[in-house]
């Protein structure tokens, strides 16, 4: 009756490289990027994707291609893809387009990934003050499960997701992003923002597209609403994820993969004026919205850590949710430290396992509180605090009197517990 | 502005034996026994509870109260309460009464319950030729939280619910029951027929007004929809339990304990025939429906145990469910034996801890599948079967090659990993 | 480094018929059936597997194939494999075999499933007095969602699972098993007995070595405890399920399909001894028990419907948590009628969607009460009974005085509270 | 046997103004505070709480009050109280305290609360640029749900739980928190820093000590590990809230409450020095740490609004969470006042509904991306984008050919489909 399986739209052989491939990969936002497929809504397709990198990081034990990897060619993504309804009528600007992700997962024989975090002159990351050095960990997965060789006594359920998934800009949004991120130069003059300027309509920051908004929630079953900037909507995606913590903090942070999405697409007709509110004069719409999926994994017991804007020197700033996100992060490495991890491991443990990032007080002056949850079942050992002594294995429990049979026929329990034997 | 307090309808002085409080309780299911108060539809409102026993269980180390108790006095119920609607008609027969469940909990002063078994000549339960002799283990509790000197190594969440809620038979609803259980004794003649002929018309049963439903997930935000027999509806309620499994397997199995309800009622009117469905000829309509609330205590890690229609002396039972459950059971029993608790104290704990009773498999012939669900995290100690050896406590980590530095600036993190401390 | 993909222990070809696969497969449980693949403990590796019909029943809008389905030849199950610890040595009697379901899904390119009830002269069901006829609802597979044409405005997450998974049964296992199901004929003389007795040692029936227990949660991340009867184990497996109700109550409820599995074994010595029980003098130990998978579908609403152990005809059953379970889902047949469903369709949805069969009380004689609990976003419509009028879409909230502006600046936001925009 | 209440260890009386209480109340964290009373490790013990204005805000519909509310004069606290272990010894500085919050609640006969925004001139609040008028808003509480006048169409069960808990500081501690508190006054000179100034050692920030963490999951069942300064730890408590989305937004945020908590402590001997880590040389040790607690509400189907570090005028800012956490916080009103809410109310709403706020991305130069989920069953109405016609009420739905039976017997189920009764 219907086709029992997802047309694959982005076809992929990774034996080749980025360039090589058949269907061109691209690594910009721009609207004249040309669409390498096309697809009808309410139809349920496949897209395929290398990881962030292209196959330039190796499953191996050196951190030496982290340390001199090229981040001026990532990300490449695949796509655009041209979304016309079911009478082929193309979307259009000012329509939403609805992006189910249907199903998700690493590429048959590829099942595995890297965590890594770069060196404070090429990439940096949010701890990069503390952790200058790039290093990495190989990732092998089980199914739902991923484990590493270099950071060991942890296994957990990938929350898998794609970290960019966006519609292409059209030119007059692509003139407002590179003219704000100018003025940010400018006016702030930052270190990196060499880096930015040239990186400007790139892939690197989340933005009003989508864009590599690396939300860890994305995942089976969630639905996201893209504004529709060019006739087509041209969706891209790539940057899969494995798994990834909120803030993904050592920046290559998520378990990076190549993968594939299964997706169906909705076109919601004038959805960014019923929805969205542009910002002002512009016609800048607010971010995307989404819906949760299903299907994430579920952890009922966390051990939670808390950070305030009070820096590691001791210095004050005022209701800031980084600095107070900083903290808890380095007081959670701190603490895990104690448990037999190097301060490296925890570091990258923290940007890819499943741990939550939240804005806990944002109100409270001088203090902005942040809050950094991990769950406890992702460690082989116990890593809550202790409070009392618990016996080490089998033992037996107290038999009060109060248990002591009453009962005056012929057997007797209390006697002989044992025999009581359902033979 | 709005009242902040419930009224409270029904307020019991627990200093007062049942007979003696100042409102009725009654322990019949009667379409004649006269309200006790009127509430609105819409009214937040209180309803005190005594015990299923009416205070005949002592807070004490013996099992002898259990072992005598007068099993023709229980259940102890508060009401009925006569429910109208906003412009104060009352429910009317055919109606359907939607019964909130915004709050519940034990009266303040009195946080404890009880645990028993009967005597197999006194009440008996699910697995009475096992374990024929009352015993009777008391919790305390901690808030959210129940612990028993009696079973020690155990402390979980309560999933609080009243045993009991029902809205009054009419005559022939009535004349309908007994009828039917009269039949029970004379086309099977179960032994314990002359109890069950003595309590016809009793509230041990759950039937189709609700009644004795003994469903752990009628707890705090369920909304129950019960059918109106008679005119105002006649709510009764009681046989507060703190926890229960599924089955309350040993008969006094919940945590039993007095109690209050918060609730809040609407009238759906002609919800039986909007809704309901009658069995055939009769005016009997199936048996209520419910929502789940939304804060029920949260376990993510289950060990889960299988029974099948094999009973204990090896025989076959043709897809019976009720063996299935049994089985299951017996097999946990003996599972937590090896654990260091007495098989008398897992057939109390496997009454009244949130565990889940399931109907697996119903269609394989000959074999019924049920399953018993238990949070590994009620006990003190790891209970899953070991596949490894897990270290004991704290340990270092390998640290292997792959998380060698390779920057090649000032700061060497691998060469003193402790110092890398953020002062 | 370590191999990226599991091996391929059996792999099939879903173009040939199940006798012709190059590994053969087999439809009985017995000791002596060869292994066809051997594995060491904790490495992971894939298994396929055909639907249980072994593609008998196709794609197509005709129930025909169902009414004619031979029953004698089913389930087509992949294995044995035998299992060996990490020296090679075998796993032996005695041991305990620990089975994680890392991994599952459809075979590629095969992505539907089938639903059906069978006619009460061929199969029956739990329903089959009410439910006589054969009938087949196609389902296709959108990622991890079904749907289907034959039951429209439902659309759900699979909670995906083997219906069978076990190992192979000693001699004298064998003779137990076949003498039990002997004297179930002879004691009570059911009329399916004809088919059961030529059934014996049949993949039907749930058993001690798991078999088909058709538990639905034995999904991604589970770990069975399986006892080890005769030397390597030899683990089996099939009958992939997309879904399943508790109690697959159409027989052939689940939404059936061919599959695969990742899976990884341990071996604990000496398990059965050390963690189950044997049952009286026999070396019958009870069955499996086994850990529930952290990525189960979660809902947060569900409608339950109720079912005590009085049958259609008004009779009363003792304590039988059969009838109160079939009474349960006659009573969710009935009310989901009133939603535009017709009751066939519903009893394919309760036998397939991912609803939960409770035995909540097997202790308040005379009355078994069962629930069975629908989770209702699986439905596009409302089908909670209503209790108030809900307005159908965007409506103006009441704006009262208590919000209007203290501010005595220049803002006046109550004026135009649409103006307060943030350009 | 064991006392069956908790001891109350600081009792109020809701009649009196808070310096009239019997036991002092306090509003400052100072090392030299006399505990108003003692308990032992392991004792279960409630301490009352006045709303954190002592009762400045009224219940009617006015903003009166919270438009002149002293803030000088806040948050009243509960305690101090001393800790000693079973032996009488009290904690001791460089002990962890653990607090397992128990239970918690609205004080008997004051079941409600208020949520309010303060003027730009006196308090301000997270969008006081937006909304600088004082607004509020009143709650009522049904047992675990809330409702407000003044916000129909929205009801929630509410995430209970202190605004403020901790320890005692030490005078070391004092003077380190005064002097950066006067640092930032001096390198930022922000135009609140005169209210900061007076406010040093004030209880309105998170600081090392616990204190005002506005943590909504520090809830029933969750226990914190809190630092040990003075002899006796000293732990304090009050700011009660029935309520609160992350970052409490509107600062008088959440829903203010009075009320109890139930408490149960434990000291870790020298559990700093095995658990914390000082910051560089000084003697503040890092923030608290806390497990969750079993019972939080659950929810299964958010949405969620998407802010990235782009301010309303446009303006870039670099990698900075506030205002990336701003931006999805106001993305959310205009989003919701499309469904008929005022933008005013929207904002009380999201402080203190249990939506919650993420850091998303904070790595991904120039842009932050936060993320606010707001869970969608607290509404009345459906607030997801719609991206199909949903029928809206009961339908027909097709029964297509498939369904049409194969039983050649004497019943014919889709002639007459609704005459399949069960009679």
């Amino acid at each position: 009756m219907a086709p029992a399986t997802p047309r694959v739209v982005v076809k992929l052989d990774l034996k080749k490289r980025p360039w090589e491939q058949e269907q061109p990969l691209h690594n910009r936002w721009h609207p004249e990027i040309q669409p390498v497929g096309e697809v009808k809504a309410g139809e349920f397709f496949r897209v395929e994707m290398v990881d962030w990198t292209g196959g330039a990081v190796k499953d191996d034990d050196s951190a030496e291609d982290i340390k001199s990897l090229d981040l001026s060619t990532v990300h490449y993504l695949s796509g655009p893809i041209r979304i016309v309804d079911e009478d082929g009528v193309a979307a259009k600007p000012g329509d939403l387009l609805a992006v189910e992700i249907c199903n998700l997962g690493p590429l048959p024989g590829d099942e595995w990934g890297f965590t890594a975090s770069f060196d404070r002159e090429n990439g940096g990351g949010f701890l990069t003050d503390h952790f200058p050095c790039a290093t990495k960990a190989i990732w092998y997965f089980e199914g739902i499960y991923a484990y590493s060789p270099q950071i060991p006594g942890v296994r957990f359920p990938g929350l898998t997701h794609p970290g960019i998934i966006g519609t292409a800009p059209s030119k007059e949004i692509l003139r407002i992003w590179n003219e704000r991120e100018r003025q940010l130069e400018e006016s702030e003059g930052t270190p990196e923002w060499e880096r930015i300027a040239k990186e400007a309509a790139r892939t690197i920051p989340g933005r009003e597209n989508g864009g590599n908004c690396d939300i860890k929630n994305l995942s089976r079953g969630s639905k996201i609403y893209l504004p529709v900037f060019v006739e087509g909507a041209n969706l891209s995606t790539g940057d899969m994820h494995f798994s990834q913590g909120d803030g993904e903090i050592s920046f290559c942070g998520a378990i990076e993969m190549s993968g594939f999405l299964g997706l169906k697409c909705e076109i919601i007709r004038n959805g960014m004026k019923e929805y969205l509110t542009p910002m002002g004069p512009t016609p800048l719409h607010v971010n995307p919205i989404f819906e949760i999926g299903p299907v994430e994994p579920r952890f009922s017991e966390w051990l939670v850590f808390e950070g305030i804007s009070v820096d590691e020197s001791g210095r004050q700033h005022y209701l800031d949710a980084t600095v107070a996100y900083k903290r808890a992060v380095l007081n959670a490495i701190d603490y895990l430290f104690k448990f037999g991890y190097s301060k490296e491991q925890v570091y990258l443990l923290l940007s890819c396992c499943p741990c939550e990032g939240r804005i806990s007080g944002i109100v409270d002056s001088p203090n902005a509180v942040a809050t950094l949850a991990i769950p406890t079942s992702i460690f082989d050992q116990d890593i809550r605090p202790k409070t009392r002594k618990v016996p080490a294995g089998p033992r037996i429990v107290r038999k009060p009197d109060v248990m002591k049979s009453t009962y005056d026929g012929k057997l007797e329990t209390t006697r002989n517990p044992s025999s009581s034997s359902y033979s």
